[in-house]
């Protein structure tokens, strides 16, 4: 039975190196448009808030001719999951040794104080080290609040986060870790 | 003492006109704002989805040189409110009689049921006859699943809306009726 199992395999490297090609935004508007097809959950990525500078109209509606971005005090994803808030910043980086803190605004840390406090569910998902792993907004504020460091170890995921699978549908099935850990669903 | 009830006389009509001068989406804008600072809630405009065509780059960043608006799928709002997911589309009509249905798209209706089916709180919020109304996602699934009609009359809002009072701050103090209509509160 050797061909059907080198069949499998294949498959599944030829997954994994697609899934490794595609940059953390794309697998997670995959895994959200999944969500909302099976009614599991109903989550988007926030547009860009950009400031528009000119437009003019044009027969099929109005045309911006000149916009910048500007920086996000919100986070990136946000929506509803059995009735609850929920809301998370996505970030990848290619260090190896650590998640350089510069890559959440101030005002976005503050955005997550406010959050918690209103009883929202909030966390990071951080790709290092090529896996994704799940940061509780508590556990991130809690780091930042007692350390002086400019970057999370990779240790402090070990410790803290929660390994994301990576799967063929979704590609990130991060709402398995949220019911863990918000929920304290039986996986 | 004719002098003070004069005065405040003069200060509520100027605010009566700020208020009737400003649109819906500001005076929700600056509700939205004292609701943070009152640490009450966490309810923001989503910015507009946008396509971009071109950018460019310059010393300070990207900068886009042609885009355009896209429809929106989902509603104006969302945000956070005691743990639980708000959500909102917020609309006025100089119509007298009626509002019409034009005003949301059929993806945003399709997107209230959803919003329904996941436990959320969805609304609309309404400016008609210079009055603010909020009318509750299901009364307006409801309106559009039984009546054939391309706009709702305004004596459904008398009905089944619920006024929201015009104030100083909050200029649209819409949370008291949110507390009223889904969370059972006294007011």
């Amino acid at each position: 039975m050797k061909y059907p199992n080198n069949m499998v395999k294949k498959r599944e490297n030829n997954i994994s190196y697609g899934n490794r090609g595609m940059d953390l935004e794309h697998l997670l508007n995959l895994s959200n448009r999944y969500y909302e097809e099976k009614n599991e959950a109903l989550i988007f990525k926030k547009p860009t808030p950009i400031g528009i500078v000119d437009v003019h109209y044009s027969e099929r509606g109005k045309v911006i001719d000149k916009a910048y971005f500007k920086s996000p005090s919100t986070l990136d994803y946000n929506g509803l999951y059995q009735g609850k808030y929920i809301e998370f910043e996505a970030k990848e980086t290619k260090h190896k040794t650590s998640f350089p803190l510069h890559n959440i605004h101030p005002h976005q840390i503050e955005h997550i104080r406010r959050v918690i406090f209103h009883n929202g569910i909030v966390f990071l998902v951080v790709k290092i080290q090529n896996l994704v792993y799940l940061l509780d907004g508590q556990d991130f504020l809690d780091f930042i609040d007692s350390e002086k460091r400019q970057s999370i170890p990779y240790s402090y995921f070990l410790e803290k986060g929660y390994l994301i699978k990576e799967k063929i549908d979704p590609p990130l099935d991060y709402l398995r870790i949220v019911d863990q850990v918000y929920f304290g669903g039986n996986l």
